[in-house]
């Protein structure tokens, strides 16, 4: 049996420990939903205070002519150095769907002879909606065929121009194989786009070693950059220049201050940026990413498996049959949630929410529980499944108040 | 001659003056660039402060089951009220760029039979950049025509299917008649998109009484939301549902929490949001609209034109033929700010800068200066133009530290 105490052992001898004081967190709270929206920093704050009191406040329109101009690139390269790509190759703008729309619109420009973009019937629903979308506006006819993900390579031939997955499946937690699919499209002379917006930050990734084309993520997930922070676009370097932004924009012009009336993309991923983006929401970004210089991905990516398999070891000691396990076992499928399908997911998530330990539901049967390596504690492992027993034990979650179902959870 | 007592006499009985107290602004600045980033209001400050603080701190995702999922429709309804917009016309999201994508893409589906789009070669070059992308992605051929502005009714047709102005122009301050130029697109069986950037919150605007379409416009000018603030976009409730939004995303959809996989819009503007927007950059544009609670667009156009007017008429009493006044003199036609040409304008502007007086330089030889009565005082106005009087009669702007070209002004 794994008891509270080999927990505070496991704490003790935690290199990763000492990082939780760098958040603002509520110790009454168990907080188990970092992969929805991470939470604040120090530095975020600090950030965000000097853009408002300093640069703004002081600098006004100045800011431009300083730092701002060069401040999603800037984010960019600090977001590019989680998922193994170089600087200069990510660009923090817009948000998730936007940014994937310029990604999807650019890239099947460049396989004009093709007609089919494949994605997964499971990908993120609005992932789906946005692929259909910029599809049925391509200039050409052009398909998109959601699939069963493991029928994914039959699907695989010479009419397929792109292929745009979800790296980590949000409900599961599954983690796809981005060599091995990454490859076999590559094979097929098809391009691949990754979603990375369940991976950054939270699970290594080698968008240059798996010889990615295109990666779109968030910056509120396991960046901590706050709610609706800007997304990121990485596009390899053999590809700038080369793919277009089909949502040109004033800060993506070569020249942007001559103000003429034809575009020119600049250099590089400032082409990616459209429209002045927030400098307050890059600023809170941008800081919320300064705790990742703290660590490395190999430090994060060990102590995330050992959080998740402290957790379903507890499930099963604790609540074995209770719950079906949906997350794989294997550590090389397995990104940093845990997630538990039971008829009632809804109400028992509502339970334990009302018990401060904040997981989220998905529908339809999903009790989904993020592990944020950064301020997370193995105790706060152990005491989130000891609430969940006493939820499960005391059938709580069998109240009504907990299965009224409210609009967002 | 107008002396500065007399000035300070008009800031003793101006009704908006106790508004400058609302800003951070150092008072050793003259700063008649708010037209293109407004600066920090106290109220910008705390309702970001309370973002970071509270919401985010420890509401943390429960945020956005409290306020944060109408964000975007409750900022736009306080922008609603400054351009004659009924409640549920407007939201906040995006930037202006890519809000005008959404409008252009979704009003050309709506006369799918006409094939042109028009708009004013004098335009904001990346308004033409964009309606000229979202044209080749329109799902068939579609031709941009950018004419001289005053040639717009001989353009208007049976091909024409949709009109996109700005209302003011970026360079000259001149104002379009929104009334007269909508009507006429109408009986041309067109559709009327107006942008707003240099229109909200500097002078009234009806497009309810005159009848408009679709308009969008930036919150980071005369709203002083903050650099890159969301943008917004008024759809007119009777086009409400018919209008599709081309990059429909999770927010937009009329069940985010059901996961579906097929798309459906939410009712009313929330359509118009894809995914979701930091709810950081719309505190501070929230706060920033509260100074605008206390004053009505009446005033503050009436205080707009009397700093313009005494600024042209101190020009003219002591630096009359030096420069060429572009700004109508017409208040039908004059927005809230006064452009200047002169050869030599980049190294003017420089001098100026160096002396604490902000105003922009615009390519290729205008002088360009905003004033905005929430803040600014007579007296400004006319030391401003005592600084322009030294700046010219000692010639210092022939500096050559003042000519080169830096690439932000």
């Amino acid at each position: 049996m794994i008891s509270r105490d080999d927990c505070l052992a496991l704490d003790g001898a935690d290199e990763l420990g000492p990082l939780r004081a760098e958040f603002t967190l509520d110790d009454a709270l168990i907080y188990l939903d970092g992969n929805s929206l991470g939470p604040v920093s120090q530095s975020a704050r600090h950030r965000v205070r000097e853009t408002l009191d300093e640069e703004w406040a002081r600098g006004l329109v100045r800011g431009w002519g300083e730092g701002w101009m060069a401040a999603p690139t800037r984010v960019g390269d600090r977001i590019a150095r989680l998922i193994g790509a170089h600087p200069g190759e990510v660009v923090a703008a817009d948000t998730l769907t936007i940014a994937l729309a310029k990604l999807i619109g650019g890239a099947l420009d460049l396989r004009p002879e093709r007609h089919v973009v494949l994605t997964d019937l499971a990908n993120f629903h609005s992932d789906i909606y946005i692929v259909r979308a910029v599809a049925t506006r391509a200039g050409r006819p052009v398909t998109v065929k959601a699939i069963e993900r493991h029928t994914l390579e039959d699907g695989l031939n010479d009419d397929v121009a792109l292929v745009m997955l979800t790296h980590v499946d949000y409900r599961t937690g599954e983690m796809l194989d981005m060599a091995a699919i990454t490859d076999a499209v590559h094979d097929a002379g098809a391009l691949m786009l990754w979603d990375l917006a369940h991976s950054t930050g939270a699970v290594p990734v080698d968008v240059t070693g798996t010889d990615v084309d295109f990666a779109a993520g968030c910056g509120y997930k396991y960046l901590n950059g706050g709610p609706g922070a800007p997304a990121f676009m990485y596009v390899r370097s053999s590809w700038q220049g080369v793919l277009e932004n089909p949502l040109p924009g004033w800060l993506g012009h070569a020249r942007p201050f001559d103000f003429e009336l034809d575009y020119e993309p600049a250099a590089g991923m400032q082409a990616f940026v459209t429209s002045s983006p927030s400098i307050i929401a890059l600023a809170s970004l941008e800081g919320a990413l300064e705790v990742f210089e703290r660590t490395t991905m190999a430090q994060v990516r060990a102590k995330s498996l050992a959080l998740t398999d402290l957790f379903i070891a507890l499930i099963e000691e604790r609540l074995g049959g209770l719950f079906d396990v949906v997350t794989p076992r294997d550590h090389g499928r397995r990104a940093s949630q845990v997630a538990l399908r039971h008829d009632d997911a809804y109400a028992i998530i509502q339970s334990l929410i009302d018990r401060n330990v904040i997981g989220d539901f998905r529908a339809p049967d999903i009790c989904r529980f993020g592990f944020t390596p950064l301020y997370l504690r193995y105790v706060d492992v152990y005491d989130a499944v000891e609430h969940l027993s006493r939820v499960m034990r005391s059938e709580s979650y069998l109240d009504p108040r907990f299965s009224v179902r409210k609009s967002v959870t």
